[in-house]
């Protein structure tokens, strides 16, 4: 299985709609990559690993599926309207980390 | 929940022994956080969002407690020991995000 992650970095004046990305754009982004994507989940920054310190990332998102191939197959037809969505809940420009699930 | 995420970046010489993560130093993560971790996860870093591009973390692992404060009950008393393992499977130098678990 693939995760593919995408991190959106805590900046002084970075915006989130945690609202927005969870209930409209995550299940869209799902459903125009049915039936590849296996998973999707997201979080929300809280804090960074010292006492008061921001989160490196506002947010995050991940996508799993069962292979990159099955990713690029399932994501790529439809990247143009996923990626035209993003000024609707952040102002921030987010980071693509493509892992193997290991554990 | 909270996730406790812990990235490990991709640099030219950062090294990572997933096998030894994934077998020894998250199971005892695991079990000195017992019961307070929920759940443990790794992942191995494969590409970045650009052809040909390296993931910005060469691994990442995650723990899922239910709130900060269990989180902090179950690590603090053993956190000398278990950043101490860090040496035995990398040379990097992690970046920690704590994150509410949003979907």
């Amino acid at each position: 299985m693939v995760k593919i992650s995408i991190l959106y970095p805590q900046t002084p004046d970075s915006t989130f709609d945690m609202e927005y990305y969870v209930n409209k754009h995550m299940p869209m982004v799902r459903q125009k990559c049915a039936p590849e994507c296996r998973r999707i989940a997201a979080e929300s920054g809280v804090a960074g690993g010292t006492p008061g310190s921001l989160p490196p990332y506002i947010a995050v998102g991940h996508l799993t599926f069962d292979s990159v191939e099955a990713f690029q197959k399932a994501f790529i037809p439809h990247a143009p309207e996923i990626l035209a969505d993003i000024p609707n809940y952040t102002n921030t420009q987010p980071i693509i980390q493509i892992s193997e699930v290991a554990l």
